[in-house]
C-alpha cells in the first residue's frame, strides 16, 4: 500500500479480475462500482445501471484496426429477467482512466454511445472475454456528467448516498442470481 | 484473438506482466518496446533509453491523494554499468493508452518531466513493484511527439528500423546482464 486509496481505473481493476478468475474461477463475474451518467441518455443521480456493453474512450490509436482494438467494445451477459424483475436501467458504459473528461473524451464517450462513464468496467469486461466467462456490469450514478457542477465535487457530495443504493442493489442481484442457470437472468 | 494485432496499453502489458511473473517467478522484469521522443528533451529517432522512472499521463484524478495515485509515478532499477558500457541513453518515461496526444497529456507529461512517451512502461513497473521485483524498461524511439509529423505516420515509417535497434540493442542488454548480480548492472 503506497497511497491508501482504492485502486482505482483499468489496470488493476483488470489484474484482480484476472487474479479472481484463476483462484475462484467463478461461473459469472460481477463488476459493481458507482460511475458518471449522462442526463441527455436519460441518467439521474443514483440510478442503478446495467451495462448491456463496456468500450473504452481514452485508447485513442489512429491506425486502422488498432483504432477498434482501442475501443475494446465488448458486450456483456444478457440478463432481461433480472433487469426487468428489479426494475433497474440498462445502457451502454464507456471507461476511462480518468475522472474528469476531455473534449476528447468526450468525443469518443459519444461515439461508443454510452449513458455511463466509468473507469473499470470495461477492463473487467475484457478479462472477462479473455477467458470466456459471461459478465455483469451495475454501476449507481454518483454524478451527472453532462451537468453544470464539477465532477469531483458532485463525485463527493452523493458517493454515500450512490453507495447506500450500490450495496441494496447489490444484495438484491445476488439474491436473484442465486440458484438460477445463465439463461434464467 | 479478436483484431489480430499486438495487444498495446496498458492493461494487456499489466495482465501479462502479472502471469509472467506467477509463472516464472523472475530476478528481474526487463520491458522492452518502442516509444515517442521529445527533440527539446534530446530525443532523437531510433535512440534507444533506459528510463530512470515512469509515470501514467492519462490517470487524471482531481481528488487529493488520488491524484497522486493516478500518476502513479515509480522508479527502475538502477543500472549505471549497464548504460554507460552500452552508451544508453536516460530519461523518465510517461505511459499513456494513446498513440496521440492531447492538450491534457501534454501538461501531464510535462509535469511528469518525460523524455519518452510509451503506452506500457508504467504498467509493467506497477506491477513489478506490486512484488518488489527490479524492472528495466528499454525504449527505442520510433516518433518525435514534439516535432511536425503525424505521429502515426512518423511511428510506421520508422518502426522498422526502430525495430531492428530495439532487437540489437536488447540482446547487448541480454548479454551484459547474464551472470551478473543486481548491484553489478
Amino acid at each position: 500500500m503506497v497511497f491508501g486509496v482504492d485502486n482505482v481505473g483499468t489496470v488493476p481493476s483488470a489484474l484482480i479480475t484476472y487474479a479472481a478468475v484463476q483462484a475462484i474461477k467463478p461461473d459469472l463475474i460481477i463488476n459493481m462500482g458507482t460511475a458518471g451518467g449522462f442526463k441527455a441518455k436519460g441518467a439521474r443521480l443514483a440510478d442503478a445501471y446495467i451495462a448491456t456493453e463496456a468500450a473504452n474512450h481514452d485508447r485513442r490509436i489512429p491506425i486502422p484496426i488498432f483504432d477498434k482494438y482501442g475501443i475494446g467494445a465488448n458486450v456483456t451477459a444478457a440478463t432481461p429477467n433480472l433487469v426487468h424483475t428489479l426494475h433497474l436501467k440498462e445502457g451502454k458504459v464507456s471507461t476511462g482512466n480518468s475522472l474528469d473528461m476531455t473534449p476528447q473524451d468526450e468525443e469518443m464517450i459519444k461515439a461508443n454511445d454510452a449513458t455511463i462513464k466509468d473507469m473499470e468496467g470495461a477492463a473487467v469486461l475484457y478479462v472477462a472475454h479473455l477467458f470466456s466467462i459471461p459478465a455483469v456490469l451495475l454501476k449507481v450514478v454518483t454524478d451527472i456528467v453532462d451537468g453544470h457542477k464539477p465532477t469531483a465535487d458532485e463525485f463527493l457530495e452523493n458517493l454515500s448516498t450512490a453507495s447506500e443504493v450500490l450495496l441494496q442493489t447489490s444484495v438484491r442481484i445476488l439474491d436473484f442470481i442465486k440458484g438460477k442457470t445463465l439463461a434464467e437472468l
